[in-house]
């Protein structure tokens, strides 16, 4: 079987591929598993050497609508046995806020582009949207919900969450019209991130942790109640890879399925921080508020009910405790403070 | 002021033309009423000469894409003094499911050339965007509730109803970023059109009355008992203008407004068709079912609770008998058959 990942060098996709290359198999929509032939991975960087290594995978190196745009590009990406696309590329929240075109290229077009290249394989090839909560947005004019749930009504208030959301309508007619088999997944907030903050306007979500632990200063920009919902790494490519291998029966709807999730505040993740590394590593996070930053991430719902994620088997994390325990030891090196037991 | 309308030359846009140059003013989104000096008519075909005579009246002839790519085309429909523009412009349903590429230039890129041209002007002008009903749909993995609410989230079961959808995010975000003063409006199937049948799904729910009326043979598609949804194209220009001089706090959220509409079915509408013109007229529906049209048409919702709509004075027709009525009065050259008075 045949894998590309879309943002195959970013966090997700570096841990997906990681993942994937461990299994060396993969069941698609319910189909026996079948071995992992090739993967390759997409992004505009290189791929860390550690997957280059592996003989199965194949970097493409470029920014996706470009490769998408020339021939050899996407005959570089897309074979017509390519049986499966995690579509994780994607230009972030805080960006696309800024430069409104940019976020119209980066999550709209290159997605329709990718949409056409897959159609043209003529093959209906699965692809696993990675869609988005920020599709989801409060305003006075129309105020959230106090629960979401995966058939509430997105009201974006962000262009990053409008793009997501129409490439999600897009990704569902095409599944319906038969060019591909796709699948909407809304990915929730990940923390912690390893590596180095982006643009997100959720970075500090992981920033507030990953630098104190590196005993370095992080900011927190919003006030210590804000509720945030967050999924783990580990969790979150759980969803994807389940998305992947659930059968079109048992995954129902063409529209988007909200990912588990835990319901936390900035402030109880501080606490669970100090738990870990003590005083020492909260003393590192500035509770200085950015109001750019506040008004996205305030937006943002903070109790999302699950219901299609749970009945396909999904379960959110129960603990940020244990989320900042996984990290520290998934990442020993990036790890400066003493931590608990 | 000036107005623009695309889709100027199509039956709702002439209906719309005729209407604002009949009231001679306008009062955009609640500030004082402004005298109409320019009206733009935007289509691929002429106005009528009656609307071409009116010295207030300019048409721009082309292909919506092909115009706004076009600095000369674009300068030619939109003024930096340009005040609202009716977006009426579209790939109808049908054409859109036959042929997805070119649903997908006409309904999504060519709103997004207009936005960024709207964009362009650096005046924030109104648009008031066409949506439709067929952002709805029914699917067996995906029944829709009963009744659709202004907050029921859209599963759109065609390509029309997806570019519509996708498209009313965007001119959401849109306003939302200050390019433009946006109005989402969802319009009924409106029923009675004058003139031909067009390539939409919907069509047969003016032929079946129309066509009899003119002592021609007619198809009903569908089954009698099929529910659908309609607006007498006089209630849908109400809706049209409500939007477009209703203030931003009166409006609201920035997700569609369904407009009102009458609930029946198409038997009863043949039976509506039978008192006006008596069984000489029904006897000319041929009840032919055609599973393609029929697909479309019963996935359409049927009972739409238009609250946002009644919020804003906006009523629905209350008689189906009524509105064939005023497709008699409104156009006599074209009714063949004796009317009961």
């Amino acid at each position: 079987m045949e894998i590309v990942i879309t943002g195959g060098a970013g966090f997700l996709g570096v841990r997906l591929a990681r993942t994937l290359l461990g299994l060396g198999q993969l069941a698609r929509a319910g189909a026996a598993p079948s071995p992992l032939t090739r993967l390759t991975l997409v992004d505009r960087v290189a791929p860390p050497q550690e997957l280059l290594s592996d003989p199965r995978v194949t970097a493409v190196t470029g920014e996706l609508n470009a490769l998408l745009q020339d021939e050899a590009g996407r005959s570089a990406m897309l074979k017509p046995q390519t049986a499966i696309i995690f579509h994780l590329a994607a230009a972030v929240s805080g960006e696309c806020e800024a430069d409104f075109d940019l976020g119209m290229r980066s999550n709209l077009d290159a997605t329709r582009a990718l949409l056409d290249a897959c159609r043209a394989l003529n093959s209906r090839p699965m692809l696993v949207f990675a869609s988005s909560l920020a599709v989801f947005g409060n305003s006075p004019e129309q105020p959230l919900p106090a629960t979401i749930e995966d058939n509430t009504l997105p009201t974006p208030q962000n262009s990053y969450g409008c793009q997501k959301f129409m490439a999600e309508q897009l990704v569902a007619d095409c599944t319906r019209k038969g060019f591909i088999q796709g699948r909407n997944v809304r990915l929730m907030t990940v923390s912690v991130r390893p590596g180095k903050p982006n643009g997100a306007a959720s970075s500090f979500l992981s920033g507030m942790i990953r630098e104190p632990l590196a005993g370095l200063r992080a900011t927190c920009p919003v006030p210590g109640e804000t509720a945030v919902a967050l999924s783990s790494p580990a969790r979150t490519i759980e969803g994807l890879l389940c998305a992947a291998r659930t059968s079109d029966t048992d995954w129902g709807a063409r529209s988007a399925v909200n990912l588990p999730s835990i319901q936390t505040t900035a402030g109880a993740m501080a606490e669970a921080l100090r738990r870990v590394a003590g005083q020492a590593a909260t003393d590192l996070i500035d509770w200085t508020p950015d109001p750019a930053i506040a008004r996205i991430v305030t937006n943002w719902p903070a109790q999302i009910r699950a219901t299609r994620a749970a009945q396909l088997g999904l379960l959110a994390d129960t603990d940020f405790e244990a989320i900042i325990r996984d990290y520290v030891r998934e990442n020993p090196n990036a790890v400066k403070l003493p931590v608990s037991a």
